[in-house]
């Protein structure tokens, strides 16, 4: 496959961006380290509502406030005491009596909370408020209003609904007044990426550091004036990076995706299992293996499950799926690669014919598709406010959108661009030729999920059944019962029929150029030949390009927990 | 910890028995092929029942006969024309007009199926049978009742009562009148192990080969005269292997603690996360780690998920787990341990105190194991027929027994073996006293499930959050919020709650003699000074261990799907 690069801002004007934006946190830094040191001078001794505030690893609250999630709080609590664990996200002074904090916690709900003093006067002349009302001096209103953003609190409040609703917030209708706060975990006076930054769009996935020397002169900004920062800068602060919203979308969509993938198989009778990431051999060619020292011998980390599934087909297991990483040390920096990703990998008995495979293949990724629509609704909202998306095609029941290889090159030869006047059917696709692919589909179909069948022997592993028929493309080639599917014109799944016959694989393992008699491709075999082995196929999905496809973002990283890159394995 | 041995039978007892299960299998081989060749001598041609049977890959079938799985056949079906596809598991020749076949699928699903020849007479005085009556040949019953066992095969034939039940096949009740018989995979005329075989204990689980002098001479063989194999032959026969229904029924009770131990956090909100297995420093500690070549820098295995877990919770998603590899470089080869093994991890934030972590694993816990008790009582039934076991002892909700690490301490100098009269409050425990302390805790408290609490900082990494009360044990030894959970008297999880503060987590590192400069620490560290990360705590479960003792197998490696050895990393 070819490595493209993502359409955006040129990288210069990125990295510039990027070191205004660390110049800004400077600047930032030192200004919170003046209040900083202004908080840590009052002196608390002689405030009456001292034991009301300030930070603790154990404070007490009132024994009549309940403890409460945030995305728990509705109307019924309005006029209730309650305890809240949160963020504080943000926080305001209205008047020395007075201040506002926005607290969040789950992802993305927030609440607004406001403090006001009820010691009037000042000094000298400052009064207690009556019996049973909160003491709450002004130091208490200006060390709440001065705790750092993203410090991890506990407050003390009686909900209540606000005069008008609180538009910034999630939760809009009702709003806490703060009798109590503690700060339970401090974060640092200025942030190395805050919640805003961290809330743009990425704007660059290089994994090179901008270079010192490349001054910010000036630069548009990005939208309402807060810079984007880099994924580096992303990785440096992870915390940070997983507590923005749509990071926590993206990762709840994902999980998502495995639910959905595991429901559907589980309730058709497939057994999880799972493959080994230590192999004694790579088996599956040789590039692109990691390898490493094993107590005198070499072990390979696993590229795909794809023997391990044949294995559990020949042990009796009849349908089988796993969840797990694979390994690839391939070094590809783009936004479609990483060297460690996680696979969705099924493998099944076939009773009359391959197809019955594509359609528990194809079954199960429509399932993924309008489950997400369904139950993350909200999450694909959230990320499409920061990566803006069109609307994910997906074909009626009964219309799903099968080519052949060969009908998919025509397409592209009659419909495509002018560069893809004479691709071949009995050569594999590029990624450009994909991607040209999946716009003439969309246009034609209507839809941005379809599968390519059969093809080219030269284009799969040995390991690929031949059609029966012996139909041939191109020069001479046969065509295989293998098939890619596509999301956006890009491919999230390999899959197709194995061979089950033991003569017929050596012979297509002899003719693919491989010893049959090579470590690992000798025991594959050997397993074949000691027992008869069913028909059978499967296929592997590719996790986060699923999410990240289905999303339209700009780089597979995103949608991954921790992204394994060439050059990035921290944190 | 310390290696141990499981008693047996001795070593060279085992490797006789094997090397004579080889000799009696090369023997039974040189029959077989006996048979093959006369098989394949009949000539076919001339045979009015040709159509009926054969080694093909397409069959075709009646078209009134329905296509059903062996676990689906009941008694509806009495009187029906069916086709299945199963593993011949046996077969015998009860004349030169019938024969009998044990077919298999679905684990041990298994049903008698029988075929009487309906050709009368025999060379010229054959006669075709009456119009609407199957045709069936003598040479078809010879056929069938010759097919190598572990064969994939498709039969039709008429459902139908026996005279009495056939208390041999899990379907008692039923029995297939062959009408076809099509050989769609041929096992080979001998099998490297035989389903009989595999299905016995496995003998000897140590990693070297029997060696070719030693002779067998007479021995004591297993139960029903049918000698067992080591581990090393099972899994040279994998596929064998994994057909045994007492591995069919293991892999069915692995696959449901997952699943147990999934809903039960899904449920309290618990978020499913993906750490990675490829990290960026050997940051748990030096020795037992693999190593890798990477793009021209150094990777690792990771160890555990723990620092990624934490740093989940450092980013907000509050309660998290995950399911997966994890990888010890150790050379330790004992039933206990694996190279790589699949961890159940999660960590939660914690409000009052870190006994809610307890709380949320002692029930998932025993979710865990009441869950299999219900679920899978047959598969259990299958694995103690082989595996002998006692009854797995639950405590009573509500009595569940938490003993802190000095009170197990003193009940093992109390009331344990002689040689554990002196073992101290502040040091580690050796594999040796916990079984000892699970054989007093099984007789003083009817439990074979526990925990134990508030182990010595001395046994615990610097992530362990010291217990607040400055409690100290021994010599002075202070006492952490960290607990272990066991089965059987053996630890299958280890956890606690975690030091969130960075000064406090600092100190601990230098004081445990980690620079917290090194690399991976330093990125740890720097994430609790990036953010206020709230108070947390989890652990991490052992899956193999949980399966293993709770079905009290005499190896681990028997749980795992594929066990990683330090010898053995094939298949």
């Amino acid at each position: 496959m070819e490595e493209d690069n993502a359409a955006g801002p040129s990288k210069k004007a990125l990295k510039k961006a990027e070191a205004k934006a660390k110049k800004e946190a400077l600047k930032a830094q030192r200004a919170a380290e003046r209040v900083a040191t202004q908080v840590a001078n009052v002196d608390l001794e002689d405030d009456p509502a001292k034991d009301n505030y300030g930070t603790v690893t154990n404070p007490t609250f009132s024994t009549d406030a309940e403890e409460v999630e945030l995305r728990d709080l509705d109307e019924s609590y309005d006029g209730k005491k309650v305890v809240i664990r949160a963020w504080l996200q943000n926080s305001r002074t209205q008047s020395a009596k007075m201040g506002f904090v926005e607290l969040r916690k789950g992802g993305n709900w927030t609440i607004q909370g406001l403090v006001l003093a009820t010691i009037t006067g000042t000094g000298a002349e400052s009064q207690l408020p009556a019996e049973g009302t909160p003491v709450i001096s002004r130091r208490m209103v200006k060390f709440i209003t001065s705790i750092n953003p993203e410090s991890f609190i506990a407050v003390e409040a009686q909900v209540k609904r606000p005069i008008e609703p609180v538009k910034s917030c999630r939760i809009s209708t009702l709003e806490l007044h703060i009798t109590k706060a503690f700060v339970l975990a401090a974060a640092p006076p200025v942030l190395g990426m805050t919640m805003a930054a961290s809330s743009q769009p990425v704007a660059n996935f290089s994994d090179e550091e901008p270079k010192a020397e490349e001054e910010v002169k000036k630069e548009p900004e990005a939208e309402g004036g807060i810079p984007a920062a880099s994924m580096l800068t992303h990785l440096d602060n992870i915390a940070m990076h997983k507590r923005a919203p749509v990071q926590q979308a993206i990762a709840d969509i994902r999980i998502e995706v495995k639910r959905l993938f595991r429901s559907y198989l589980e309730e058709r009778r497939f057994k999880e299992f799972e493959p080994p990431c230590l192999i004694g051999a790579a088996s599956e060619g040789g590039a692109n293996v990691f390898r490493l020292a094993y107590f005198g011998q070499e072990a390979f980390l696993a590229q795909s499950p794809q023997f391990y599934k044949q294995f559990e087909i020949a042990g009796g297991r009849e349908r089988v799926f796993s969840i797990g990483p694979v390994f690839r040390a391939e070094n590809s920096n783009t936004p479609r690669h990483m060297t460690e990703f996680t696979g969705l990998d099924l493998e099944m008995e076939i009773k009359h014919s391959y197809t019955e495979v594509i359609q528990v293949l194809e079954g199960v990724l429509l399932h993924i598709l309008r489950g997400l629509r369904e139950r993350c609704a909200d999450e694909i909202q959230i990320v499409r406010s920061v990566y803006p998306s069109e609307d994910f095609l997906l074909p009626e029941p009964g219309k799903e959108v099968r080519l052949n290889f060969a009908e998919a090159q025509k397409l592209l030869r009659e419909e495509g661009p002018e560069e893809f006047r004479n691709v071949r059917d009995d050569e594999d696709m590029s990624t450009a030729q994909e991607k040209a692919l999946g716009a003439v589909v969309r246009a034609k179909y209507n839809t941005d999920f379809y599968v390519l069948d059969k093809f080219p022997e030269t284009a799969r592993p040995f390991y690929a059944k031949v059609d029966d028929a012996g139909t041939t493309v191109g020069d001479n080639v046969r065509v295989t019962n293998a098939f890619d599917f596509f999301l956006r014109g890009q491919e999230v799944l390999s899959g197709g029929q194995r061979i089950n016959d033991p003569k017929e694989l050596e012979e297509r393992i002899r003719a693919k150029g491989v010893d049959p008699n090579s470590e690992g491709i000798k025991e594959y075999l050997t397993t074949f030949r000691q027992v008869g082995v069913p028909p059978h196929g499967g296929g592997g999905i590719g996790l986060d390009r699923v999410v990240a496809w289905f999303l339209a973002l700009p780089s597979v990283h995103l949608a991954a927990f921790y992204p394994r890159t060439p050059k990035r394995l921290l944190p």
